[in-house]
């Protein structure tokens, strides 16, 4: 749709050149889409909108000011989901994804800046876990070509649920966010790791138990933490890996993470639907001293090998009185753990946020 | 769709766990979609495909066999072109495209295999040409991070109109391709450097032209290459950088590499449309002397600069036989060119085929 709505941006998250969506001032956005033929046309955005057809065959509609942030939506025609072309896609919910970045006033952590910018690259490895060749991104700090003497610690970090080794790197911004961590001096210059944490064969037999990520298991410490200290200059020792992630990234952290301290010093979770909130995935009250036997009973143990323990959610997030009232029993049974919410639902800008704050009290 | 088609595999442009696209022994492809509300669904393959609703309200076609390679398609729904919810999206086309990639009997030289793995990494850089922070992708040979005092020559490689970074990236398999032929000891390691030439700003008028091309060479030439000289540890001199690209970006490649011999000794032209065939852009006989001058009234003195000029085309593509005619000018003039075709058309697998060819020639 060639012509610009009054007052408003495109989207940053469009294609090159479209100008629809746009976001107005009071961040509503117009989405378009020429359609004559089909009978009836909708934008899912979380919630569903008609949209109306003027004489052109071109149906629009104006939403509600949207939460700033990074939300996935789909075009509806005639009953089909489908992304939007005037829309860049991410790999969320299943498949390929439009979304819409609603930009937050003052927030620029995640904005590219003039500082040193570190890479973040693609490499393959073979997985003897699934038997197959997979692929991982490694975010790799400005210097770490030139100080070729110097050794980082790492953090592996995971995306959630419907999604794959491409959110953190595409949708979460995360070398940018690091990038400008680093200039600040407020984060250390790290190693990041970001995995496809779909593990579906091996030992895994799925669901949100210790039992259920073994296969993920697997794949983290015998097949990636191995690769990355052979293929980059890391710390190689547990109190300079951290091992964190959103949703059902979380989860594996959680479990994972905690089952795991000779490997990972640092635990993150982000927004995990294992505390409760809707469609809790255990499906049950939330008992940590069963899912990680010994987590509130024998807290010390724990005290003494975690470096750091961290957990985050967003405000309007339904898993926000759950996850505290967990955090409330970690922090009755002695179990240190540091806790941050921020404004905002189950969504990007929220694990932006996150890896941001969770990044700056890492390896410290 | 979850019902597998007997005697076919799921295309592997699919998205995790979708069993349809597949393809069939004989390379036709089954298409499925559900869609009982919509009253006509298309498969844009090139060819039109009709689907035909089932009591479902899933939609199928099988269409005639196809050629190996990677082809661009869209779902039409009501008139409406989409992207296909089952596949990977690429950007193509202007926008977020669905592809199948038809394999292609007997040619791994793509695949993934056992060999030492080089990487991939996206870079921002700060373009003075379009005032703004762009992405390119860098491929670092295997064994850069180990041999850190050796330099590396470089080929700075462009994608076709309506594709941008991503296409040699993620289209192209360039990575693997080089991972490969460097195992065989039949490329030099390289640096590869993948840009964006959807450069509008500047002193760009657009156009097939050495004018229309100004933009381009700006940000190659000021921006693109000392960044790259910068940053990596490059052999930083004609003989050992190279550029090219296919279509749009073979164009590119022709007026800027060749007018700019000091930057580049080397220039690889893939089915490009400057010589003539559909949609000839330059819209008139191609005369070589007049488009780069003295090409063909002084070949000596660029055979003089020119390490290596290569040109490449599909032998289906409608530019073949205009390529062929302009090649044979090249080489009645005196001027040194290499010439190869491969089976296909304008499309990814011969671009693939290309970038192999071109690589195993350079820097010799």
């Amino acid at each position: 749709m060639g012509q610009l709505v009054e007052n408003s941006q495109p989207a940053v998250t469009n294609i090159s050149k479209a100008s629809c969506p746009c976001i107005l001032e009071n961040l509503s956005v117009v989405f378009k889409v020429k359609a004559p033929d089909a009978k009836k046309v909708q934008i899912d955005l979380g919630k569903l909108y008609d949209m109306t057809k003027d004489d052109q065959g071109v149906w629009s509609v104006t939403t509600a000011p949207q939460v700033p942030g990074f939300h996935y939506y789909s075009l509806v025609i005639d009953g089909v989901k489908v992304a939007d072309p005037a829309s860049e896609s991410f790999y969320g919910t299943g498949k390929m994804s439009s979304a819409i970045d609603i930009p937050e006033k003052g927030a620029d952590f995640y904005q590219i800046k003039d500082v040193p910018q570190g890479a973040l690259s693609s490499k393959y490895y073979f997985s003897k876990v699934t038997n197959g060749w997979r692929r991982l991104f490694v975010y790799t700090p400005p210097g770490y070509d030139v100080n070729t003497k110097e050794k980082y610690p790492v953090m592996y970090i995971q995306h959630g649920g419907g999604e794959d080794e491409r959110g953190w790197a595409e949708q979460g911004k995360t070398d940018i966010i690091l990038n400008n961590l680093i200039a600040e001096g407020k984060a250390k210059p790290m190693i990041i790791v970001i995995a496809n944490g779909n593990v579906s064969s091996g030992r895994s037999i799925g669901g949100y138990s210790s039992a259920g990520m073994a296969g993920f298991k697997d794949e983290m410490t015998k097949n990636i933490v191995p690769f990355i200290d052979k293929n980059y200059r890391t710390l190689a020792d547990a109190k300079d890996r951290a091992l964190c992630g959103l949703s059902m990234g979380g989860g594996q952290a959680f479990y994972v993470g905690l089952e795991s301290l000779d490997y990972f010093g640092s635990v993150g979770v982000f927004s995990s639907g294992i505390f409760g909130g809707i469609n809790n995935p255990i499906g049950k009250e939330f008992d940590a001293d069963k899912e990680v036997p010994g987590l509130l009973s024998k807290s010390q143990s724990f005290n003494e090998k975690l470096k750091l323990f961290y957990v985050s959610v967003g405000e309007q997030d339904p898993r926000f009185e759950f996850t505290k009232k967990a955090v409330k029993k970690f922090q009755d049974s002695g179990l240190k753990v540091q806790f941050n919410s921020f404004p905002g639902d189950h969504e990007w800008q929220v694990w932006r946020k996150s890896v941001h704050d969770f990044a700056s009290r890492l390896f410290k």
